[in-house]
């Protein structure tokens, strides 16, 4: 296992005055001198290669916005998550936090971006992602919040999950897929494990690049882009969760969604509530049935790789 | 291996206006409330249990300044680095980012922390990390960047370490501390290896929660911390590299490491270059030696513990 930083470009800072800050406890001060060159919009990718190798190649994994690669780890309620999961099915797994979140840093605001970071509130990562089954669902007293009733999240380890928020920004979609192309080129051929926010870059970046994207399995793909997409030919496996119906966002998703598999060859899509599986939240890899959906999507992956 | 937050606390915020964004290309528009809970000031940790383990109990590795818990991953060279040894060593690690840096976020600005983060030029970190031998030594052009004639750093992939840096802010020790010391009263006594910026910081746990440290090993710590240390009793280990001299507020920090040992038991220092060992950074377990030196410091352990 090891790490890597892949992409990001170099940016230039001049004409600020210098000062002093002592930045350690008990330390000398500092002196602080921001003109120079700052790197920005790279992306940390950590790696685990197993020793019984299933021969399918690398498998990346591409979290959703406001997280990082946290979220495939431990499961909120310290079970196995599917990091672990893949690693033990014998993929060389690879780990990214997209750019701007997490270990790949982010740029100085608002010197190199204009734009301010946003940070969801945990009123709103509780609702926006099917836990809670309305707007004001939350409450900081545990006994007072309401959740779909056949909810599959671990609703007492909320409070963990909503720790692995992180700011992220509204306008670094394209250094995102800059950055995940990078990464892609550097391993050759890949099969991508995405989720949310990264589902729609990823169907960019395979239907550009096919050649680069063995398959992807887009778990709740946040959009569907507006990209030519004729020539669409990569192995892509939809999956949705439940309770998309009763949320206005997930319901249009959803038919989207269910429109591009129908326009295109080779896009399954596999809705869990179809096939009798009640409950899952937009977190699918940590419900409590997470390990049940990993091994659908690996025997899916198998067969397509 | 897995991976949990430790810490953290919640803040309220109230009275924004809410609007409106599309976050995800292809997506619906979000809307966006700024009002309510937030949990700021947690702290990442990621965990490896070896198979074959040394007895020894848990090894926490802490980061220094503008750097997270990938410092102790692969060197920018693609060597092993320090997580991988201590591992393969037996011991039960524990890799954090440090509150606010990392996967562990930052909490949003200027709403709850009223300062802004300060990140480094890649000229400062050239010079400051004592790879580069003068504030200028940095160049865009690698074959115009001036070292120490001895360096130990992997002077061509200086270019991949400057990737690993992130924004850091200059006002946040005291939740910095709180969230290690979650984390030790979560693990029982801990032997802690820390360098530059979080020396002073678990100089100071070890001298008020003695219980919780089994024993210290203070790579470059970048401040001596004020506090009642009479009943200082933890087995503490300081290991400094090379060139401190020829670095003005290195020099002084390296008489300050001096007094500390000098004027308490039990507090050994290990000075690379007085053993023959020159060349070594600020950065030693990412130097081309950095085996070398984590076995001398896995022996101390081994005999501290």
């Amino acid at each position: 296992m090891g790490s890597f930083h892949v992409g990001g470009r170099h940016v230039q800072l001049s004409g600020r005055s210098s000062f002093e800050r002592v930045l350690s406890e008990g330390g000398e001060p500092v002196k602080i001198n921001l003109n120079g060159t700052y790197v920005v919009e790279q992306m940390y990718v950590q790696y685990f290669h197993p020793e019984q190798r299933n021969g399918k190649g690398p498998l990346v994994l591409w979290h959703g916005g406001g997280m990082t690669g946290v979220v495939w780890e431990s499961t909120p309620d310290g079970r196995d998550g599917w990091l672990n999961f893949f690693i033990r099915q014998g993929w060389d797994v690879y780990v990214c936090d997209a750019v701007e979140r997490g270990r790949s840093g982010f740029a100085p605001y608002p010197d190199i971006w204009p734009e301010k970071p946003i940070t969801q509130t945990v009123d709103d990562v509780y609702s926006r992602f099917r836990i809670g089954n309305h707007a004001s669902s939350y409450n900081a007293d545990r006994s007072l919040r309401t959740s779909y009733e056949n909810s599959r999240f671990p609703l007492e380890a909320f409070d963990q999950l909503s720790k692995q928020m992180v700011p992220r920004w509204a306008h670094t979609n394209e250094a995102m897929i800059k950055a995940f192309q990078a990464l892609l080129e550097r391993l050759g051929p890949a099969s991508i494990l995405c989720h949310s926010q990264s589902g729609p870059l990823a169907l960019r970046l395979a239907g550009k690049h096919s050649a680069l994207v063995k398959a992807l399995v887009a778990v709740e793909p946040a959009g569907i882009p507006c990209f030519q997409s004729q020539g669409y030919r990569t192995p892509t496996l939809m999956v949705m969760g439940d309770n998309m119906e009763s949320d206005e966002r997930w319901a249009i998703l959803k038919k989207k969604i269910g429109e591009f598999a129908n326009s295109h060859d080779g896009v399954d899509v596999f809705s869990l509530p179809e096939v009798g599986i009640f409950g899952n939240s937009h977190l699918l890899m940590v419900d409590n049935n997470n390990i049940d959906i990993a091994l659908r999507i690996d025997a899916w992956l198998r067969a397509h790789v």
